[in-house]
């Protein structure tokens, strides 16, 4: 059975590469998706509760149910330092699953951030607490805590299918996932990508026009632009 | 009838004791809720136009129609120190009702905010003025005077039921209503909470669970949690 | 036939008066829009990447397909100093259309800013060079270069007509449209407009109600308000 | 206090009168709307599941958390028959709250029909077996029984305060909601609207303009309005 | 000045050629999109009250304010047999503002449909009647008779462009509108492509594949496509 | 490398057993997503565009991007009898990316419906040919055909996360995604929920009480609820 339905916790999590990870948070979700070849971007209905660096981390996944947060408590134990918690729901829900204290225990675990497809609370404290999140809503609703889910599965979070262990990406501009396995792949293609950007932006702030830096004027015409 | 579907004006409200309001917005929104029951919030579609402390006060309450805001200002003269207004729609529609000479006017009556269900305009002069405002969109669309609504009468916001005189909880996280009559043990109820989670904040920082700290071990295995 | 349906670039755009439209800049989206009789305002799904003073200038549009943001380089070289591009789009897309590459070009050119019924990218970089955006949505997800649209025509954006040359007026509250024809009529109605609110300020802060100030208390009673 | 907010549920509800709740039926929800004097109205969102009849009956109120329905077996025993079960949410939730299973038990009990600001599921069993549902969504996700609700407390449902044993009339157009008190009155006031809309429509058929019908041409001409 | 800000009534509109217009009815609004070089339509949030065959007509135009419908009233007389009404809004709305005692006077006067931007009620009895309408929403909320529009100027409705006397083809897929000078050839490039598109329905039916058809596999094998 | 992020077609793709697959058709989508643990549901913005008995098929998933279908006719040779196509965008869009003839080729190959996560047009046409398909929207507007996407990859659609070759269950309540390999388990466990539900309808048609069918009223009390 690919997928296990049952309500688990998987506890030993291969991680992708930490040095790789790391350098991966120097680019930002824009620049990655593009190296990963424009695919592992979560929705755009994910949010920062403040703007910053980009952060970056290795996936703890959590599966949720509408209004009841559990399993976060479950997902705390399973953090390890340098880890950001994936929070997925198994229905669309705006309530206030995250809040100070859970940020302080998972602070206190060594996680960077949370990623959540559902809403949070507390939300000044958060950022006071220096605590990212990128939430669907922000909400002070609370939630109860009856209904198992689990932790460390795969996860379908914001359109995106992330497995626990994978490298996640965030910053002001959203939410990308990159599989495990492709992360030192991914930085490198990554810091290409932002050498070629770093040298056509000196071109561009001199005047030039990108019509003439990319070559398309040619192409242009072919396609049938007229001027008038 | 229960309630009176002409234009009108309560003038003689009775509003929640002025000293337990004051200690509410201490807590914030969150916590008014949960020691509520988890009760009286309002969707999270209205959020703050700038970020600040709790604010807490009394309920004007105002029943607007769709682009007009005539009752605004009849609802002015009702404002005393120490209330919020809030502003309740007979159809969801995101005109800018109110701006910056309205708040003028409402800050001069001694207003602390306004809750509205609706739009609202000149967002940076009102942050300027420090007069907080929630509400469902920003629009620089103005309205008409034309239509009659009501003052201080009992007005559905956003999903709650608001009562004149009501104590109204707001800050980062959203919007809470109080009934006046409960509003003294609310925020009783509110202090002590407040308490306890400071204690386990303290735990948390230090890095003890959630699991041990709430017990949930215990509960989470015998609901069929599997740890591999 | 009324509008060109090929894929065009109309080079000879009749900006509306430099003057007047730098003059609309000082009052801010809704006292332009009040001016104009209520009317030229782009929907309130339109939100400013950053708060900040309002902002004018003249339209340089676009018309670009779902994912695809290749418009954008041809509409650069369109740009004159005092220029905000302004972005439709044939279908609605959140895509990230724009990001900081293409701002440094749009700003060598003399641009003072984007409007896109669209995604934009790189916030946080636009937020440090200080290129004010107002889009629908912040999305990392990038486009590709592979069919035309056209470059000042007439266009819908967030349900606004907009000719190229028209006067645009953005800040936190919104973005209005202003006709070239009609920039400098509607910059002094404008000016009168603040002028009369100027006065009425002062009154309200002094504690005088609005009820008396535009004398509605015998309208109110015509209509059938009751006080109670 | 105003609102009991423990788990409760309340067995003696006095029904508005059955006879008059009957004869509104025969309106629909826009005259009645309007007989009330344009308010309680539920908002846009709530379709029906299926094309019909207007229907009529007295509500019983449930108060859901999301993702569960345990509240909707308890309030199965409080159905008299000519009731319509109305189900608010204290958090906004799409699940599939009720389905056929539940239906029959309803329609077993005198049920006429669902009013729920949340999911359905079994839709086409339930348009087979005539049991009318108005709701936000549909979706085959099922719900839980852990939490506690009330039964026959006031709530707020899409936007509308219900109380136990009001009026509710709901049909093609949306749903509205009666206070038991005035039900008479307003379906004599709705039977005098129907009488009069009979005579306009012969007028109209005959090619009578409103215009005359309603003697606007004077108040268009006064308010401003120019032919050219 | 451009676009006439005051509220006018224009009285002597040019039709788009009825006979052209009667031949763009026999298309749907899909190919008659694409025949006009895929522009023109409206966002996909109108949707039709009921299934049909398409409808095409002529547009009497109408700009409407939020919760007032006064000057449907007046469109009402400008209608000729073959009219489509089209009512844009000035800020969304949802509201009812059309029912069936209006769409009698129009159906009088010979309209062939609505197209609204905002709500619709007694969509059971207008099924009846067979009168067409294309909205955003469906309510029962009323709307008052107090402020002014104007009939017969342009206006943007559900994101498309539409001046009086435009062709309009509306049916399950949407809403499309075409300029009144180029109906006749956009009905010939219709008639085209539908017969173009008869051939190939042939093929297909016949188990040729689109690949083969459209002669496909080469572009794809150029562009990258690996079949593994 | 988890994913293949290049443009591929998987050709020999392993589907669920088509025996167990046939069977699941017979239950519809709440009763399968049940019997799988209450996952693999599609989120609810999924509709049917017309109303009828529960689909099942296989799986042929395709990955697309916005505005551009050139996939699609790559699917179609992919198609087996028997097989339902699950087509995933790379990001949000509501263009009409199938139609008629597309519907003509599939039903050819022997596809018996469509998933999508964007628009579909010809609904009418669709709705004749007896060929079902799911979308989140209806809509005239074409596509072009510039960009690869992927074939019989894993693809996240609606929220959840379909292999090639995955049995899907779609009918009026929604879509469900069973994981090709616990076919056979599920078809089982939904045919013995089916039996006892079959059982439970029986007795709450003669008026027993969920209550006490589900033996609720002690756990009920437990948990404190008050009857008043």
């Amino acid at each position: 059975m690919r997928m296990n339905h049952l309500a688990i916790v998987r506890q030993n999590v291969e991680r992708a590469s930490r040095e790789a990870t790391e350098r991966l948070g120097l680019f930002g979700s824009a620049t990655v998706h593009e190296a990963m070849g424009r695919v592992g971007l979560m929705q755009p209905h994910l949010r920062p509760i403040y703007s910053g660096e980009p952060v970056s981390g290795t996936a703890v996944t959590v599966l949720l149910h509408p209004g009841d947060n559990w399993m976060m408590h479950v997902a705390a134990e399973q953090i390890q330092p340098g880890d950001i918690v994936v929070a997925a729901l198994s229905a669309e829900c705006t309530d206030g699953f995250f809040g100070d204290l859970l940020a302080t225990s998972f602070q206190a675990r060594g996680a960077r951030g949370l990623v959540i497809d559902g809403g949070v609370r507390d939300t000044r404290e958060l950022t006071r607490m220096g605590f990212p999140v990128w939430s669907k809503a922000v909400s002070a609703k609370g939630t109860i805590k009856a209904t198992l889910g689990s932790v460390n599965i795969p996860v379908v979070c914001a359109g995106a299918l992330v497995h626990p262990g994978d490298a996640i990406v965030a910053d002001d501009d959203g939410v990308v996932v990159v599989p495990a396995a492709i992360v030192p792949q991914v930085a490198k293609e990554a810091a290409a990508r932002e050498a070629r950007e770093s040298e056509k932006r000196k071109l561009l702030v001199s005047g030039v026009l990108g019509l003439d830096l990319y070559k398309m004027r040619e192409r242009l015409k072919e396609a049938g632009l007229q001027y008038i």
